[in-house]
């Protein structure tokens, strides 16, 4: 294993080490509830925030490790959206298991044989709960900075941009995403998307990157150029992710992507994807794109028809090229910072990212 | 009016002009989850929880201005966790108007023309994420205690408590309350109800007292006699209240109560009310009260007979019994605190709260 994914490897184990071994969920009552809030957490993942913040901090010239407890914080705070957003979408698996609100659903019929409308409710209920205790937690955790000797002011920003930057962008983006489903993705305008995904996406890894670099700074009053590019590379990187997101959810193999191809057609989401479609296809390719939109299920046959128009009209090409030229941006960015082996690594994060197909 | 209502009246108006002024959901998308995050913080109220924490502030010998942003923000606190209580309870009117949850759903149907499920769905999804919004917002209110001269390590400590106490201790009593209602009463003790409401109700008063005597004393170190009084104080506070609304319940008066009569009857809820009568009553009487509980709707000749019930069985004689102990024992442990105005001003808070009607 190279260098950088060894350093990955490492810090994805002291984040879940931190979260499972965390004394925060242990008084929740009942049982269930408590279980509930340290499940996503807890169930590993890419850990992929905390290792953006925490190698920040090493460009910036910091001790990595001190910015722990952030790194944690980052990673509970992205799972409480994701618990809320579960239950907001219906989704019922997350990374192939059942999401916190499914599997309340089903302790509520095994453990109070509840009928399955009051089962759903149960579920519902008690998983808007689980994300509110978690994105306290996630404060918590932050706070603990403390404990690792970051002073008490950068402490205090760090906790007042979690609420006033972050929450605000973050849960904005999400609403908007969800009003983009009610509204209809013809009425919705590729701005309003780039801006969605500037918060539901890219809020979180400007916030790391940022936080990883005050912590290393030890102030709150670090501002200018170097913070600039940082937070560029953040937004440059979140783009690409996003765009990556979108070709591998009908390009991208089943297996290996790990949610079902087709699901932003069938959900007729407004991805920038299907409208660059949209706005290039022909009167009978784009007749035939908004018929294969909303079906209840996808065949191999839909699929490759799908594929066949994203790739005639050129949008797949335009996106691909998107990608490519948001990476390169993230890449140019980041060679203007200080030359060191957490500079590497984020090199080789982002060519990762991009390059991914799952 | 006399001095100490003069009083109570300016910490309000003082705490909603906060409210209503703060600029933390101006950036919130869309339009209509920026005006529900606003929406029950900036209502109004009695407001009694920043006027607990103010006090206990002078009470300590501090400046209650200074702690204007904590109380505004235990204000926040308190709205964010009735609007997920309100989505959880199916609760459509919260003092005569319509809930968040309820408002966006017709929002939905006048603006995006869904259909009814549609739109039952729309104000759920977005009253949680109105929820979350304010959870954040409360916390950034509280981090602006720094521009009132709070020193950092007391304005750390204080959102440390709000995380670690509050939140736990808030959230599990609600979802013990939750968790009643799906076993039945039936199968809950009165110790688990008075546990119950130690954190439903009694967190936040508890938080509220704590944290005025912290500002007050400008050190996360202050401990001791004088802290654990005032907190003996919000905890005994809390219960009466909490026994109170039980009483009022099923004995108020409905306009001024603002809620229906015998609607803890319908819902069969635990109350320790409830529990008290079915602990004395004979079997005749228990299955009579068991009989009326869970009715589709209460007739005044089904409340006239639950009150009987509750008299007969000295249930209620119980409860009153109670209620003018825990007021007798907050006012016992205020006599031991500095003597002040704004021990005074507590003293008659007591009272007015235990011999209350609304």
């Amino acid at each position: 294993m190279s260098d950088w994914k060894t350093e990955w490897r490492l810090i994805a184990d002291r984040v879940s080490h931190f979260i499972r071994t965390d004394n925060f969920p242990d008084r929740i009552r009942p049982d269930f509830l408590r279980d509930a809030v340290r499940a996503y957490p807890c169930a590993g993942g890419k850990r992929l925030r905390p290792v953006l913040l925490m190698w920040s901090c090493g460009l910036f010239g910091g001790e990595p490790h001190k910015a722990l407890p952030a790194a944690a914080a980052v990673e509970i705070y992205h799972n409480w959206t994701l618990v809320h957003d579960d239950i907001i979408d219906c989704d019922d698996l997350r990374r192939g298991k059942p999401t916190t609100h499914a599997s309340l659903r089903e302790l509520a019929g095994a453990r109070y044989k509840t009928g399955p409308e009051a089962g759903a409710k149960f579920g519902s209920d008690f998983a808007i709960l689980a994300g509110d205790l978690q994105q306290a937690w996630a404060m918590d955790a932050l706070l603990r900075l403390k404990s690792k000797g970051v002073p008490d002011n950068v402490v205090l920003y760090l906790a007042e941009r979690m609420q006033r930057d972050l929450a605000r962008e973050l849960i904005s983006g999400e609403a908007v995403d969800v009003e983009f489903g009610t509204r209809g993705s013809l009425n919705v305008s590729e701005e309003e998307v780039r801006e969605m995904i500037a918060g539901k996406t890219g809020a979180i890894l400007r916030y790391c990157v940022r936080a990883g670099a005050l912590i290393a700074k030890e102030t709150p009053y670090f501002k200018g150029t170097e913070l600039d590019l940082i937070t560029g590379f953040a937004d440059a990187l979140g783009l690409a992710f996003q765009l990556q997101d979108d070709f591998l959810g009908i390009f991208g193999d089943e297996k290996k992507f790990g949610k079902p191809i087709g699901s932003d057609f069938q959900e007729a989401k407004p991805t920038l994807l299907f409208l660059a479609a949209l706005q290039k296809a022909d009167s009978v390719k784009k007749s035939r794109l908004l018929a294969l939109t909303g079906l209840p299920e996808y065949s191999p046959e839909s699929i490759a028809e799908i594929r066949d128009i994203l790739t005639a009209t050129g949008a797949a090409d335009q996106l691909r090229g998107e990608i490519v030229r948001c990476s390169d941006r993230a890449e140019r960015l980041l060679d203007k910072l200080p030359d060191n082996p957490y500079r590497s690594y984020l090199h080789e994060l982002t060519a990762e990212l991009i390059n991914r197909d799952v």
